[in-house]
Formats: C-alpha cells, sequence, structure tokens
C-alpha cells in the first residue's frame, strides 16, 4: 500500500495553511503556520519543523511531494515569483529555490494561489469530471484561473488568468490597479463596502455607521439576508457585474462549469442568482447560455488540496 | 515525392473561396465558385467539377484530404453546422456528412470561418511560431478565435472565440445579437458606419452624404488617410474599443500574440496605434503588456489555406 503524503501549502499575508494528503488527495492533516513577512526560508522551515512530527520517522509515511500556492505572478517552471503585492518581503524571489533549500530533494510544484485552489475544486470539488473550468475568487480583489482540457493556463509569460481587472466599464470606478471599471472594482471586498458606504438606504446606512472601519461584505450581507432592500440590491449589482464578466469569459472560453470563491462569494445567490440571470443575455452560442455557475466546495483548502495534487501528479509522471 | 494536394474550402454568403495546397501548405491553385445559397450539396459539387481537371486523372496529383472553413457554430466532431446567420440555407444542416457525400471517403475536416483563418496565420502567416494566439476579424461583424498550445480551442460545446460579443459597455450601443456594447456593436463596419452618420464633421457629413447607402469602411478609411480629423477619430474610437477587448483577453489568456484580420481591419494603423496604445493600461502582467497586435498576412484566402492545413495534418496524424 502507497502510505506516501504530499504536502500542499498556501502561503497568505499573514498565515501559511497546509494541507497533507494521502494518494488519493484526501487530506489526512492540515494546519496552518505564521507567514513571516520579510523571510520565505524561515517561514518555510517553520512549516516544516510543524509537520515533521508527521513526516520525520522510520515508522512514520514518507513526504514524497510539495506544492506551494502563493498570491502573485508565479512562475512553476523557473521558480520565480514576481509581482505579489500581498507578500511584498516575498515577491520577485526565487520561490522554488527556498522550497528546495528546506525540503531538499523533494520534487517541488509551485502555482498562484487561484490556479491552486481551481485544481483543488477540479480534482476534489466543484469542478470534478470537467475537462475545462473558469474560477472566479472573490475576495479583497477578484483573482481567476482558467483550465483547458484539463490543463491550467498559464500563458506566455504566466499571465493568464488575471480576470478580475476585465474591463466592464472604461468610465466606471477607479481599480486598484491604476484602471477603472475592473470587474475587481465591483465585485471586490473593497469595491462593494464602497458601495455600501455611499448607499443612502437606511438599514445601510446604519449599518455603516455602526461597523465604521470594522465594515465587513458579512455585516452587509446578513443584513441582505435579513430582507433589507438596499443591501440585497448592493449585492445585485455585484452580480450583475459580475454575469457581464462571466458572460465575456463564456463567449471566449466555453467552459464545461464556472466556480465561484472566495470570502465576498459567501454571500451566495445573493450574487449568484441575479448573476445567473445576466449570462443567458451575454452568450451567443445556444448550448453555452446554460453553462453552470457554482460556487466552489473545498473552502479555504482549496489551494493547499490543489498544489498536493499538482505536486503528486508530477511525482508520478515523472 | 509527395504530389498529394489538400483541398481548403471557405464558404462565403455569395461565393465559395478554395485553395489546392501540396504537402508544405503552399496554395498552387486558387479560386472561387458561387455558394447556392438554400443548396450546400449542389455547391460542393459545384466546387468539385471547378478543380477537377487539377486532381482528377492518372498522370495527375492525388487529392488527398478537404477541410471546410464555414462561418457559425462549428463543430469539427459531428460535423454539424448550428446558428450560421449569414448561410440561412444551409445552418443546422449535417455539413460534415454533406461533404462526404460529394468527396466520397477522402478524410474531411471543419472549422468555423475565422478559426481557419486563424489556423492558417498560425501555420502560414503572422502567427508562424507562436503556441498560443488571439484572432480578432473585424468584419461586418466581429468574429475571433484562440489557440493554446498549438490547438484551436472549441470550447465545451464549439462555442468558444466569440469574442465579438464581449459586453465592453452595459449602455452602450445596440448590437446585432440583441445585447449591448459589445465589440461588434463599436468595432463591427454597422457600428462604424454607424458612427460616420452620426458625426457632424463637415468632411464626414460630406462624405456620407455622396455615398449614402453605398457607404463602406474603406471610404471612411480614405477620407482619414487624407487627414480628416474627424474620420481619423471615428477610427480611433473603434481602435480604443478593440484596445479594451485585446486588454480584457490578454488577462484572461496572456497569448503570444494578437492578429487582427478582417475587411475593417484594412484601416490599419488608424485603427491600430490607439488600440496598442490602450492595451498596456489594461494588461496586468508586466511582460504581457507588450504582446504584439500585428495584422493577419494571409488576406482573404487565410481560412482556405487552414482548414487545408488542418485537414493534411488530420490525414497525416491517422
Amino acid at each position: 500500500m502507497n502510505r506516501d503524503l504530499y504536502l500542499g501549502i498556501d502561503i497568505g499575508g499573514t498565515a501559511m495553511k497546509y494541507a497533507l494528503t494521502d494518494g488519493r488527495g484526501a487530506a489526512l492533516f492540515e494546519g496552518e503556520v505564521p507567514t513571516l513577512p520579510a523571510d520565505p526560508i524561515a517561514s518555510l522551515q517553520g512549516l516544516r519543523s510543524a509537520i515533521a512530527p508527521l513526516t520525520d520517522g522510520d515508522e512514520l509515511p514518507r513526504l514524497a511531494a510539495v506544492g506551494l500556492a502563493c498570491a502573485g505572478i508565479v512562475n512553476p517552471e523557473s521558480g520565480h515569483l514576481g509581482r505579489s503585492p500581498n507578500l511584498p518581503g516575498w515577491e520577485n524571489s526565487p520561490l522554488g529555490q527556498h522550497l528546495r533549500s528546506v525540503f531538499g530533494d523533494l520534487p517541488c510544484t509551485l502555482a498562484n494561489d487561484v490556479n491552486g485552489a481551481l485544481y483543488g475544486e477540479f480534482r476534489h470539488g466543484a469542478g470534478k469530471e470537467c475537462e475545462s473550468l473558469i474560477m472566479l475568487a472573490l475576495g479583497t480583489g477578484v483573482g481567476g484561473g482558467v483550465i483547458i482540457e484539463n490543463n491550467l493556463l498559464l500563458g506566455a509569460h504566466c499571465g493568464a488568468g488575471e480576470v478580475g481587472h476585465m474591463q466592464l466599464d472604461a468610465a466606471g470606478p477607479s481599480c486598484t490597479c491604476g484602471g477603472r471599471g475592473c470587474l475587481e472594482a465591483y465585485a471586490g471586498s473593497v469595491g462593494i463596502l464602497r458601495d455600501a458606504r455611499a448607499c443612502t438606504g437606511e438599514g445601510v446606512a446604519k449599518l455603516v455607521a455602526e461597523q465604521g472601519a470594522a465594515l465587513t461584505t458579512a455585516d452587509l450581507a446578513r443584513l441582505a439576508e435579513r430582507g433589507d432592500e438596499d443591501a440585497r440590491e448592493i449585492f445585485g449589482a455585484v452580480g450583475r457585474r459580475l454575469g457581464q464578466a462571466i458572460g465575456n469569459l463564456v463567449n471566449v472560453l466555453d467552459p464545461d462549469k464556472v466556480i465561484i470563491g472566495g470570502g465576498v462569494a459567501k454571500a451566495g445567490d445573493l450574487i449568484l442568482e441575479p448573476c445567473r440571470e445576466v449570462v443567458p443575455h451575454l452568450v451567443l452560442a445556444a448550448e453555452a447560455k446554460t453553462v453552470p455557475i457554482v460556487p466552489a466546495e473545498l473552502g479555504n483548502l482549496a489551494a493547499a488540496m490543489g498544489v498536493a495534487s499538482l505536486a503528486q501528479e508530477k511525482e508520478t509522471s515523472g
């Protein structure tokens, strides 16, 4: 019996989540350790120490491969981490080399964090039995990933999947990228909270005043779920913009399924129902109009599980 | 020496263009015969008769495979032609079956017309030595195609590549698809001529009055090339909208190159220069900002040459 373990690591701005999976991709152990903002090697050493009791010993399963997911422009071939705004102390560094310096000669795999999450959903979650997928991850910003014919799409410069910066209205609200009217400016939490603060509806204004700087999209979703029409309309507008972006993506890629993940997506049908209403009006090919638009299933362990699977497949294939 | 010939056919609303290519893809013979709007089989028989003097005889090269390109939703696997607005008498028909009924047991290949043109450019034109490409074909409407890792992207329902219906402004001008603010509504000739007719500039208004219903984008381009600022600005606006669409596509796909074809693209730098100015501001990944945006090279024989290559590769591979 194969008792090998595969380690998947998901580097966040404050914590590194990890999963140790078996040969079938099941997460046998999971946990998290702090991300040291200025020291990738020490961060990874901390993680290695944390899992040592599970992997380092003659009687224990062998750690067979390591996958690492990280926000930013990740080049899986060179191991280079480029632009990565949430990890200023890590960006423009040889992340693959750091990983090997800590994990020795184990096969190592890198992926962008949303690509990792998408691969997790593809192998173990909402995208099982699909060959082509689009994922949109709605968080502070909006990330994305694409799978075509069972492979993650990286692009010529590892720049593919940046669906958050699809410009939906050249005269739209400012985006963190310096542009205007990007999907992220509507459907990232920064944009949603901006709209909430600008809302004059009584219930929303009261919530904004109560929560102040601590206001979250979850607060707003609770208000909407209690029936507040203004809060519902804020999410409705998000859903319609998401639908515009998805319609555009489906016209270009015609995937088997579209998966919506990220913290903002916890608002669920508040966003997904208006989104699903818009998409068929925008998609040209008749059979593609009804593309399933579904929530992610694996939650915040998706990226760790995804890169563990990528690492396992790379190790198994040679 | 391999003396086999490969036939590529490009079905248009009024004429079927064809190319007979040799084993290296060079078009040895080309020509066109009428498209019979209500009779696909008789149309193809007409074409077969036209090329008989080149292929039917013991001393002549052998016709080894046939490729056919057609506007609309083409399923290369089933041979079905779905929605095809410019060929109402052909749409929803078993086009692959028609092709085999005329060309007997020869290996036959089908493709959407823009995919055919893209494949032609990929093998023999502006996309040689690339692995990933996006093509936008600016004609009456706006079509598109995508190549990823040397393969045409078809999508789950053969609906991929419909870049013309990317919605760039939900409050934009009406599009033939029933939507608003699609790329086609700005960059197809219908949209460009609409803008010309609405233009109050002296030179453009004079041209519109002179040409009446016969006005073409070529007329407008000539005026712009003579320095008319209003005509230049009409193409400038087209270029910026094209740039918005290309920026969005590059953020999703990060291709090696973007190819612009179609009759409207003959306006050349009137459109391409403003387009190239916009794109770097919209693309996130640093190295993808400078993606080459180039004119197509093969002109209106691209689709016939492309499907001839597809047919040859299918025949050679099995």
